[in-house]
């Protein structure tokens, strides 16, 4: 499975970082999570200067799309020499966003009325194009996924890994970033979470 | 306050950027964290090259120090080029770890006898050392912390927060990064697991 983590000029370290390190923790042949980016060098809210692994092209074959955050989305969601650049197709990815992230998936039509999940001050922008957005960690419908709060990333990556694989690979590479002495807790959590939208998906076959 | 959070080659991307992103998060007037590192670029442990934004001596007028965790940490605490470059002091300075970011503290004579907090594949190194690990997210005596499991970063922050300014400014910081739904728990576990260990500090006073 090849993962791609859509990383904007303006991105937010967590909602990029979070996700991308817990799904390159699965042990399973071939899988790896790239940052992916619409140019060689982006910078963070935070001014932290980061080499893309993948341009932004990456994500059209990629078994696996996920938008990460920032204080820059909406101008990006808003350039047509961005956006003309993905082609994906919800049928053989799984295509998820963190935070403002949803404002992409909205763009691209996966929306449509589906409900999503966002942060607070991506909200409104959302249900004034007449998206609904849930007062809760994460959702799904089908193979389009979102969560809201920087530190429901967990959230995202364990939906991947158990729509691919399966529970057990999810606690495994959940437990290597659980807080100690949480352990157990934190790994029911995010499953809790991710269970009510999974169904086990056969992605990405015709390049296995 | 300046921040130093400290990243080395190998670096995980959760323990440098989750602290490093909750503490800009912060609305206090000179408050800023920056990744400070050996060298101009560094690389995580998934191939991610990163800009520092401070030299390691930054570390050294920092009112605050967080080793962030890799999986070269511990070549990189045996390596008197790195480590002659850190001249850190307790009784000015705020200085925590991150799971392997403990070798650091355990390297520069700031554990001693104390008890740290620390990852499971760190745990045998301290305990061969003498050092006693504690089965919990947190623990800091005075002015010296450490956190175990990746996602224990935002107690780290939030220790940091709590010492320097108030329950208050930590509660706004966090509220930005909490998971949409489950922000009242969020916080009040991270509040919960610092609290014991929080006393209010006067730092840096000689620079403001």
């Amino acid at each position: 499975m090849r993962i791609a983590v859509i990383t904007f000029d303006g991105f937010n370290e967590i909602d990029s970082f979070v996700s991308f390190h817990i799904l390159n923790r699965v042990d399973a042949a071939g899988w790896k999570a790239e940052i992916t980016s619409p140019s060689g060098m982006v910078e963070s809210r935070n001014g932290v200067r980061v080499f893309a692994q993948q341009p932004l092209e990456f994500a059209n074959e990629a078994d696996v799309v996920l938008f990460g955050s920032g204080s820059r989305t909406l101008e990006m969601v808003n350039d047509p020499a961005v956006m003309s650049r993905l082609k994906l197709d919800p049928e053989r990815q799984l295509i998820g966003s963190q935070c403002s992230g949803a404002l992409a998936l909205w763009k691209l039509g996966l929306l449509q009325t589906l409900p999503v999940c966002t942060d607070f001050k991506t909200r409104p922008l959302l249900e004034a194009a007449g998206v609904p957005v849930l007062d809760q960690t994460f959702v799904a419908s089908g193979n389009v996924a979102s969560a809201g709060g920087c530190l429901s990333s967990p959230c995202l990556a364990t939906w991947v890994i158990c729509s691919l694989l399966d529970d057990a690979a999810a606690e495994a590479a959940l437990d290597y970033v659980a807080p100690v002495g949480e352990r157990e807790q934190f790994i029911a959590a995010a499953l809790a979470a991710v269970q009510p939208f999974v169904s086990r998906k056969v992605i990405g076959a015709n390049h296995s």
